[in-house]
């Protein structure tokens, strides 16, 4: 568990991003018996600031999952400027994880909370032949009938407000309100690497790997583009693909 | 040492093309106590044709360098056709590699003496904070002093036929002709990554490491771009600039 017992009597608020390579740490939260970022990022904090530390982070991430931006929010008294922070914590943290921005903000601020958007950015390598830079990094399919048009289409029909519980691993850590808000919903292709990027108000449990499987039905034809709305309507999880691999995803943008 | 005491009474020549990250390995060659290339293609092959095999490599690779093409000479009297090979191999290799092409050659074709030209390529994540994912795959270089023209106008003076000695570190296996002809040599940036190209018509050892380290000094102002013809005249390693680290390097073709 996150060292969240603080009574908020802290007078920091420090917004600290970060980028990681997720290959090697059991998703952000701290864990028993598995390495996450959390523990990771806090065993670095504690050798700058002691261990007297409360860490937030701005979303669960799962196994694998790798992130272009963080959002961290760190309570402290310590007064350490945050260039100071920056440089300290970079020399310190391991060579898969860095520390882009430090920010001092208001304490109300909350990492999680406050986040208006998130972008989720899926990678797919789509050759024949694997690429070995590739392994880890993005998702191999070797068919070459990903239609890029095709694709746009079904991404298209995820825009908008709708009840996202098909696409939504159940984990009973999950009631309430299933609604959510897709603002961008396409799908590129550069050479080889298929990018299908999504961003939303919030996003359910494994939304962005469960959109990406239904892609790659679109892709095989199994599911037409027109399909997914009634897929959307049936809530029910039954419906919609398979659950995309963590390797190919990527928590690309929060926004505040 | 290679598998290379056949009679070359092979019936047949195949010529394998790969691409592989080459962080876990101790370069190309077959060697006691280190995992390299070789003995890791020699064994995915074994599985599929027996190991009465003939395997040359087109080059001599260092610990941690990558290729993103890189040929392979096969003798065999194994029939299997090369489509079916280059399958059965991508299934064998482990995923940081990966066979892209595989065709029968003539008897006499060997891929080190037949080699016309390679092409190298050095990859600088040039950021003051480093990228978790280049992570030994660039060098990190931090400072901002890259100036692209000025680079190039660096690189420009390695084009053409010289004597690289200054350029070379002497490791008592190469003696003789220390003449080159360098046909490209220049240097892009692209957001944050820079990238040195080169292509001769051979190498001398850790010379393109040279050449980049040499290149960094040129960044720092420490060497300008009109010292290197005479780094160049004389014959001297002293006066080159460092050898650059092999994460940031590249074999990145080899022409025949």
């Amino acid at each position: 568990m996150q060292h969240s017992s603080s009574c908020d009597s802290k007078n920091r608020n420090v917004k600290i991003t970060i980028k990681y390579d997720g290959s090697n740490y059991h998703g952000w939260q701290v864990q028993k018996n598995a390495v996450s970022v959390q523990e990771t990022f806090q065993n670095a904090l504690a050798k700058i600031i002691g261990d007297d530390i409360d860490v937030k982070g701005c979303s669960r991430t799962d196994t694998g999952v790798h992130a272009n931006m963080y959002c961290i929010g760190l309570k402290t008294d310590h007064p350490i400027p945050c260039a100071r922070l920056k440089a300290a914590l970079n020399n310190h943290l391991p060579l898969d994880m860095a520390v882009l921005d430090c920010e001092d903000m208001p304490l109300e601020f909350h990492p999680r909370y406050d986040c208006k958007r998130k972008q989720y950015i899926y990678k797919i390598w789509n050759n024949e032949v694997r690429d070995p830079f590739m392994n880890g990094y993005a998702l191999h399919y070797r068919y070459r009938d990903m239609d890029e048009e095709l694709l746009n289409k079904a991404a298209a029909h995820y825009l908008g407000t709708h009840d996202f519980t098909s696409f939504c691993t159940l984990d009973n850590r999950r009631i309430g309100d299933m609604r959510r808000t897709v603002y961008l919903s396409k799908v590129e292709r550069s050479g080889d690497i298929v990018t299908f990027t999504v961003e939303a108000d919030g996003f359910l449990y494994n939304m962005v790997r469960i959109m990406t499987g239904t892609l790659l039905r679109v892709a095989q034809r199994k599911i037409m583009p027109d399909d997914i709305p009634s897929i959307i309507e049936k809530k029910d999880r039954s419906f919609a693909g398979p659950t995309a691999p963590a390797c190919g995803l990527y928590l690309n943008k929060v926004i505040y």
